[in-house]
């Protein structure tokens, strides 16, 4: 799910503030695709408020702009020579319009500066989200009903919602926020004390409540059996295990130059965006065969989260969250805990973001890295069949995974990206944290004779169903850029020959999708195999070389087409779309998601039905998740995770890891144990 | 694919004959569920080769006759108590028909032995496949043909393939394979050479040629490239990465006793069945929150392993191999090798099994077992909305894998099955090794203007396309054997309420399945949570406890269900099917698969359209594979994986793993590292 509530705490013990004199900026030698630099961040932030000395300027999302994907290649090419101008994105709001800004770094000049005013605004900013969060305990009317109650107005905490859109015909002039709240008391597990039935209404601009109802009264679920912290949770526990520990004498086996990154055959750089998280970019594989290292993926990030509630109450119907463009997925990010977010050979990765009011935050071990050897096969084969010979031949699968951890106020998103030495890249997220609860009158299912929405995984607190739609922007460059999208269809032939025994066999038509529309793939309905491929290279036996995608999960949405939520996040109507390659089109959901009305989304764009073969393409790969809660969710869930695979097909002339080598013999001597925890 | 090419060097080496003298049998304290030991295995061939002074026997299928579920229930409950009677079911061959015999192991006593006539054989044995490769050597016709083709006769290898059946009426009285051959000859991946366009047709029973056709000749595919052995390949190799090593100093936190193995809240029994490969018995999980263990599955195996290959021509059509059935699964388990089928902190268990004329051969490494720390989070939460507060709470996922792997023949699978400490029980197979491919002419793609069944891989070597559908038999006893099924299926709702703001929403709408019928599923085509719950036990808050089945596979058959193959297969038909159970109801595709008419499978039993509401019902899952080879699989493919969880679903009261305990902290001081390889 998806809200985040702002804590000064939560930045001071998160953020280190950074001021640094404008003359120590170098942009020189840098990756061109590296994420803004905290003198970077002052240099925007200095250039906007320098021009507009108004004091209440909020950034809302900061960004590098993209360098267009031939200067970087040739910069790639050739890094000796001038990287591409290096340049920010900043839409920051204020006197009540939204600006986009673009600034070139180098010059420290405003390249531009445009009012938007279309419809939906820019993500939420951790500052006016605290904001908005600490208004209503100064308001009366809220004051009365938490009064009413008899709760302690000092252990009730907010969150701001995004509200959505449901149909108004002209765009609403307010960025507007609701805000529920949380019952402490005894508990840190907010989440699962909702105090249910009030609701306050924020307008975020003039920072000041504008509504408010008090619907209802039910009992707030109690604190008891809601505690997670290890140091407050009393026995009975499961027992300890016996201490496990990765050791890499040597050490890891990649690289980290910057943000570029070197394991094994792979080559790839890692970025942070505030609004996507983590951006995998340049993505080459090393061919022992060919000799050369050849292009995989241009870049790759989720684009979107959309998570719609399936409870139509007037405090629940309009939580149809979007994590990347109302929140800011990657703003969520959360520092990694070594030994425990990480294994112990893991090394980290930190990042700067600007805060609200544009200054730069550090924060610490965003990503971590690490080779993941958790005893899978890679290949193997036992040959019993040749007289006088045994062959026992396996190869031990040794991985590289990068991860972020986003935690979106209650939920907590867990991204992988791992690489193969075999070529394949795995995308997996694992869901976990704290569900978001409703509060009810019951206490036993046997009571429950309406529609709630939800089971009822404890006392007076409903479960909400809900989706997590992923959507993933994947800009395959197989080969360079001019790629095609294939559709092989496993189809069923029956056989014509009445001689023949068999009555049927499948077969497989191919068939190259020529524009956007063709592309448009719903899982469960006909089994395809789906590959990007470069029609301009093929292997030597003729197949055209290729990368499939493997999904793991077929999900797709239940919401009906012209539901508002849904029109919004049309970009799920397929779990597959294909698209030119075009620099403004990164976010499935849209520049401005906020209060957006669904008109400017991966699915309107693809209703140009471009031509996408033998072109520079993107597919959008969209993974779902349908969440009935249960009782094992409650108070916090163990981690549910899906995901998809990018597979090599007919890309390698053969088997790319048949030439593995096995990793050096790890002799161990003397190592002592102590029974503290980790 | 499907096929075992037995060897007697394979056997010196995977197995140690044994002659033990009957005294020493103990069948006393011992696990029922405890698979047959050498000495009963000795106690079996004594019994039946004293009755019947044939020299001619073949034991094609020893197993344990399963004990009562009740018998065993009852002795697990009070193991000091006499356990069930201990017998064996031996399934023979001699003067050509096939026996089944049943056998008392305590008082060493033949119960019964009565002749089966139906339709259908038992398991081929490795000694009569192995014979009748053999054959064809020294028989003329295929002699001259190899002569013909150039080919040196003792650089010819062969296989025996089971026949199938298409279509005749009347039971086939002969036991046939099909043997055909491949050439080595500077090569021992015999499998990307194949003798294309020869085909020998063997009478098992009287073990002679009995049919030969030299029907075409092609190319052999070259031996360049097909290389896989460590020892014999060329530069250029992949860098080897830096030594890594899992440590566990104080050893793992597993216990094993005989066949049985607990760790952490997990206790279940493991063993093998020729036919089977791995059985998963009697899995219970303690839960601290009740504080008394609780069944979950009383038994988990593959039932059957269906991989039909989609190749009309005459050499071709009738591979469509039930591994398992007409194989042995578990009869192909080959040894683990340590370091690398398995990790450095595996445990390995060893098992015997029975040779073809009966006595017990000894198998090292059968099983391994071990505790996997591959980097995942079990659970986590970070909390920054709490006023002076910082939350950060991850646990580290440590979960135990049980892995055997059968090399059946040219496809080498790897089964594992991964216990977690939060309940689930997840099932993976990987499948590596090497493909089945057919010999052509074509050496380009271009060249290619008919149906050739596959794509081209390498010169003169079609991948030809082939499913494989893993039958799973899971018999969830939850909280006792009175089980039912729920389908919950997600369905869209749209809101009849003008006045609100959403059109629509999704709900879920549970359906318990009455009989069989209702539960038979079909995945792709909506979108249903499949729960095996306890109607009788209920969760304090109502809900019915139960696990739920997450599939990563939706894979179903494309072969028209009227053609042969997929009568015999037919059990693949649906993704999941629900059967009351059943002692008989094991094997999916019937007792005797080889050469069976499809009248004895699941669908056929299925058909009787039992109740199995509030019964002890077993669930079926079939996942499947559609595999379309490439280039990368070629000469030896990376290993493909998929499988399911079985995941508690309102099992517990609460989150399971809330109170795990973090493992010990391993502290290590000097270690050294060598530049051997493992």
């Amino acid at each position: 799910m998806s809200k985040e509530i702002p804590n000064k705490m939560e930045k001071l013990l998160f953020f280190l503030p950074l001021i640094i004199p404008l003359l120590s900026v170098a942009a020189t030698c840098r990756h061109p695709l590296d994420p803004l630099s905290s003198s970077e961040f002052e240099i925007i932030r200095s250039l906007i408020t320098n021009s507009n000395p108004s004091t209440n300027i909020t950034f809302q999302y900061v960004a590098l702009a993209d360098p267009t994907k031939q200067s970087v290649l040739s910069w790639l090419a050739n890094p000796k020579t001038r990287p591409p101008p290096r340049r920010a994105t900043a839409t920051i709001r204020f006197n009540k319009a939204t600006h986009e800004i673009l600034i070139d770094l180098e010059k420290k000049t405003m390249i531009s500066n445009r009012v938007y005013s279309g419809t939906g605004y820019a993500p939420f900013t951790f500052e006016e989200q605290f904001a908005a969060a600490a208004l209503p305990a100064s308001h009366p009317p809220f004051v009365a009903a938490m009064k009413k109650r008899g709760l302690k107005l000092e252990e009730v905490v907010c969150a701001c919602f995004s509200v959505g859109w449901f149909g108004e015909k002209r765009k609403v002039e307010q960025r507007i926020v609701k805000v529920q709240c949380y019952y402490l008391d005894g508990s840190v597990n907010l989440y699962m004390r909702p105090v249910e039935g009030v609701t306050v209404t924020v307008d975020l601009d003039e920072m000041k409540i504008i509504g408010f109802r008090d619907r209802y009264v039910v009992p707030i679920p109690k604190a008891g059996g809601t505690e997670y912290r290890e140091s407050m949770l009393k026995p009975p526990f499961l027992p300890p295990l016996n201490g496990m520990k990765m050791v890499q004498p040597d050490g890891p086996s990649f690289q980290i130059n910057g943000h570029s990154v070197s394991w094994a055959n792979w080559n790839f750089h890692v970025s942070l965006d505030e609004r996507a998280g983590p951006i995998i970019s340049l993505a080459s594989i090393y061919d022992i065969q060919k000799q050369k290292r050849r292009q995989v993926m241009y870049r790759g990030f989720i684009s979107e989260l959309f998570v719609p509630y399936m409870d139509l109450n007037e405090e629940w119907y309009y939580r149809t969250f979007f994590d990347a463009g109302e929140y800011g997925f990657g703003q969520c990010a959360v520092p990694l805990q070594p030994l425990r977010d990480c294994p112990e050979n893991a090394v980290f990765m930190d990042t700067y973001m600007a805060a609200g009011d544009g200054r730069p935050m550090k924060m610490s071990n965003t990503f971590c890295i690490f080779e993941r050897h958790g005893g899978d096969i890679m290949w193997r084969h036992t040959e019993g069949t040749i007289p006088n010979t045994l062959i026992r031949e396996t190869r031990a699968e040794i991985s590289l995974v990068v991860r972020m951890v986003a935690a979106v106020g209650n939920y907590d998103y867990i991204v992988d990206w791992e690489f193969k030495q075999s070529g394949s890249i795995i995308a997996n997220v694992g869901l976990t944290g704290l569900l978001e609860v409703r509060a009810s009158k019951y206490t036993h299912k046997d009571q429950i004779k309406e529609e709630v929405y939800g089971p009822l995984l404890a006392e007076n607190t409903i479960g909400v169903r809900h989706d997590h739609f992923l959507t993933y922007h994947l800009d395959l460059d197989i080969d360079g850029d001019a790629n095609s999208f294939l559709k092989s269809n496993l189809r069923t032939i029956r056989s014509q020959d009445p001689d023949y025994p068999r009555r049927s066999y499948w077969t497989v038509v191919t068939e190259t999708a020529k524009t956007e529309a063709d592309a448009r793939i719903k899982f469960g309905f006909q089994q395809d195999e789906l590959v990007v491929v470069n029609p301009n290279q093929r292997t030597r036996m003729g197949n055209p070389v290729g990368y499939r995608l493997i999904p793991k999960s077929t999900t797709s949405p239940l919401l009906s087409a012209d539901d508002y939520p849904q029109i919004r996040g049309a970009f799920s109507n397929y779990n597959v779309w294909v698209t030119p390659y075009n620099r403004s089109e990164k976010w499935a959901s849209g520049l401005y998601t906020d209060q957006s009305h669904g008109d400017d989304t991966l699915a309107t764009w693809s209703l140009r039905d471009r031509e996408i073969e033998d072109k520079d393409i993107v597919m959008w790969y969209t993974m779902g998740f349908h969440h009935v809660p249960c009782q094992e969710d409650f108070p916090l869930m163990p981690t549910l995770s899906s995901g998809f695979e990018l597979r090599p097909t007919n890309f390698f002339e053969s088997n790319p890891v048949l030439k593995v080598t096995p990793p050096h013999i790890v002799n161990l001597t003397n190592f002592s144990q102590t029974s503290n925890h980790n």
